[in-house]
């Protein structure tokens, strides 16, 4: 596998666009597009709050249903949720103007929108962007970056990834886009990921990728505890690399799903690391726990926890707070087996053993906390499955942009 | 019921003293304890959490195991966890050290610690404070203040509350006090709690009472989703008030339970009032819930949410934020059916109707929400079912706090 420089236009036969359509923000990018010249395969996962925005009910109709997608819609600014009757037929509507505009079939056009809850999208913009996004898209790297900064909302930068692998002699790509920030939470967090890839590949493998992979990459990841009601994950197949179809069970397999792998938990991290308000990206490894999903448990449990997370804002290497976050989470183990440490590109402190405390220098501790990339790691010394979850420290900010987010 | 002024020494017979230890804080009262003139019966409740204290894991074997308790000895800033057999064996030195100055046997006396998680007590310090304790004791309402004001750790206001009851021509009354506030969660908070009753009653009837109140009172607050390792409620009834004894199924059980509820409520919503950081007293009564289970599931599950806590603070009725955290609360409903109200001491307004979004005047409801305690009312429509959780909102103090809490 191959690292690249690029997102959702870097597989071959994908174009993007982002403009601005005054749909809430006010002088920038507030809509996107993504486009594929021919028809593709799709898989999808969706959030799983009982309350699921409009566009979501939309996609996953489109998932299960269509045969193809095409393109998909993306606004920022409103997200369309808890709108009724009216908000699911304003995707109707979007789908109806891209069909239109793209000349392909209004079953294929999937929709996503990011924002507010409870207030109506202005469909008139929205149909007006959509005219600008037609025009404007390219198949250029420039136009990824375009489409991936549209999508924003509280993010502070934009979030994208590719790879690409060789098979059967052709290049196959893999791009992505994400947006985070706020409402982040395991079970699909709030979050839009997009994902192209020019790859042959059955609708039935690609899902299967997909749901194998967001297990230990979108569903690790934690800003606020909060699950969306908008998060959806799409990935679309194009086919366009003209690879022999990749199927179940062999090396070709294999080296697609590290490769989504790498995108996929690329555009977590990165999620993570731009939580509302964050100064630093929290990774919590957990090992020597007695099944796999404890050790999933475990690690979302303390990646968490509120007060871990403003632990790290005052990069104070409290392991108390980390040891009562393991305690909490449901999972059965022996406290007094359990061993802390912290870890990052200032060194590596061990601040408990036996679930009893040591003494530390506290001074060593607080400088590798004070980096912008920090590690809990967690031995449960109970087996031998490890999990790894992401997220982010709790600060002044986060209280801020949502005390104050719909002004 | 008679509410009445007081805490612990409110009941006959009961005694407490607070004293300046010099454990951990300079300048302020850190030890404080609870006297009985005669034995009692005892109940308890703890933490979920599986990482327990040695101080939770003492009191679990004197509650259980012990014919009578007659004291408590409490001390702040220090919690004992994490603290392996050492922290243990301070327990034990606690208890001889009351059990000789007191003249009472160690298996009468309980612990309880507050503070820091992962530091050895100054068992020196303890030793001496307890005979601080055991000359300034007193049966007087202010001893019972100076008890619940050491008890404190980042509370800024002491939790008392009392009540009497007639039974069979005698006077019976129950007292108790609290400390928040922060690691407080469902399934025993991050708190201690006390309560105290000259009532007679066996102690089958007295854990009976206590288990079936704690579901409504103690469970039911959240100020940030961390559920301790300390989490301690005890109940001590030393039947001094000579009334009849106290039978299930009377008439005298329920007027039992209706004060022991005033008690465990009023200090329960004293500690989500005074949450760390907290400008406001977070109420949320969910009515329409299909069975009493869900209904305490889906109130938890917004007073808990990060997004609704600082919507809160920032006096901004967006009810999206409701709807999606009963929406991740893993119960079943129909989100179409979902009626939002704000309301507090300037009003109330219905912000959501059948699940959508109403037009309503921001003005109002931002006055609304600018009271000190605020209610939500989320009629599931579902069934008959009511609850009603308690917490904060979630401001720029609770992270300073937090960021900086060993210092």
């Amino acid at each position: 596998m191959n690292i690249i420089t690029g997102g959702v236009t870097a597989a071959t036969g994908f174009e993007a666009a982002g403009a601005e359509a005054g749909i809430k923000y006010k002088n920038r990018k507030d809509m996107a597009m993504i486009y594929s010249q021919k028809p593709c395969i799709l898989a999808g996962t969706f959030t799983s709050n009982v309350v699921k925005a409009a566009p979501v009910l939309w996609d996953k109709k489109v998932v299960e249903e269509s045969p193809y997608g095409q393109a998909v819609i993306i606004n920022a600014g409103i997200a369309n949720a808890c709108t009724g009757k009216e908000g699911y037929d304003y995707c109707n509507r979007t789908a109806k103007a891209a069909s239109k505009v793209l000349d392909i079939p209004e079953s294929a056009v999937l929709v996503a929108s990011t924002g507010v809850i409870g207030m109506q999208l202005p469909i008139d913009k929205i149909e007006n962007g959509i005219g600008m996004l037609a025009a404007a898209k390219a198949d250029t790297l420039e136009a990824g970056t375009l489409a991936a900064e549209a999508i924003m909302t509280t993010d502070t930068r934009s979030k994208q990834a590719a790879a690409q692998i060789e098979i059967g002699g052709k290049k196959v790509t893999l791009g992505g886009m994400s947006k985070g920030s706020g409402m982040i939470h395991p079970n699909m967090c709030t979050m839009l990921g997009f994902v192209t890839t020019d790859a042959v590949i059955s609708k039935e493998l690609l899902t299967k990728a997909l749901k194998e992979d967001v297990t230990d990459t979108f569903n690790m990841i934690s800003v606020d505890g909060d699950t969306s009601t908008n998060d959806t994950l799409i990935i679309m197949a194009n086919g366009m690399a003209e690879n022999p179809e990749i199927k179940d069970n062999t090396p070709e397999y294999e080296a697609f799903k590290e490769a989504l792998h790498y995108i996929n938990e690329s555009l977590a991290k990165m999620m993570a690391g731009d939580g509302e308000g964050a100064t630093a990206l929290l990774e919590v490894k957990v090992t020597g726990a007695d099944t796999k999903e404890n050790a999933r448990i475990l690690s979302r449990s303390v990646v968490g926890s509120s007060l871990v997370k403003a632990m790290i804002y005052g990069h104070d290497a409290n392991g108390g707070r980390i040891l009562c976050a393991l305690g909490y989470s449901g999972v059965e183990f022996d406290p007094d087996r359990v061993d802390l440490f912290f870890e990052s590109k200032a060194g590596r402190i061990q601040t408990y053993k036996d679930g009893a405390a040591l003494n530390f220098n506290e001074e060593e501790a607080s400088k590798i906390l004070a980096e912008p990339e920090v590690t809990i790691l967690a031995d449960m010394k109970m087996g031998t499955e490890a999990a790894t979850a992401w997220g982010c420290d709790l600060t002044y900010d986060y209280v801020k942009i949502n005390a104050d987010y719909r002004s």
